[in-house]
């Protein structure tokens, strides 16, 4: 089991907003899992790692792909009291999910 | 109600592997709160912060701190699988707790 966080590399964070909007995803996603996934997950050290992409528009394919395979995600709108305008688009929760299925969605994708 | 992350700046990790550490801390210690706490905090959108000590030692008088006044904490120490020596405090994942609380603990720290 694992979960990867997708995060937006176009808005360039700084450091520690980035690392609080992964933190956000990272709960989210693991709130919307299911059945025995957070057990497993929780388990095994709940390794997860931070990935990146171009843009907004990868984010939203990233979470139509999960959807269609049962990955639970969670996207992280910002509420823009900060650095942001409100709605940004920040980054995205995958998993926990098995290694395997999470691969075929991310290994692709660059750790950030 | 609110969440704090402290991470030890000392490692200067990098911004990836950073917020993959904040993440873990801040599930660790979201699954280590009781009570109404972690229902309060999903209601209010999980507001979550992080900010920076100068090291370990630091990190460890902050979970001090947080266990007399009761705040539930999560200490992050690295698997040392990658950038890190095994057992390398990363950060303290502090809360959900109430803001006045957590300000008599972290107020003083600075944004990361």
């Amino acid at each position: 089991m694992k979960q990867v966080i997708v995060a937006n590399q176009a808005l360039n964070l700084p450091r520690g907003k980035l690392a609080a909007q992964v933190a956000h995803a990272a709960i989210g996603a693991f709130l919307a899992a299911h059945a025995d996934a957070p057990a497993a997950w929780l388990r095994v050290g709940m390794p997860k790692i931070v990935v990146g992409v171009a843009g907004e528009a990868d984010l939203l394919s990233l979470r139509e792909a999960a959807a269609r395979v049962g990955v639970p995600s969670f996207l992280v709108q910002d509420a823009g009291r900060t650095v942001l305008l409100p709605g940004t688009i920040t980054c995205l929760g995958l998993g926990p999910a098995p290694v395997e299925l999470m691969d075929t969605l991310t290994g692709e994708l660059k750790l950030l």
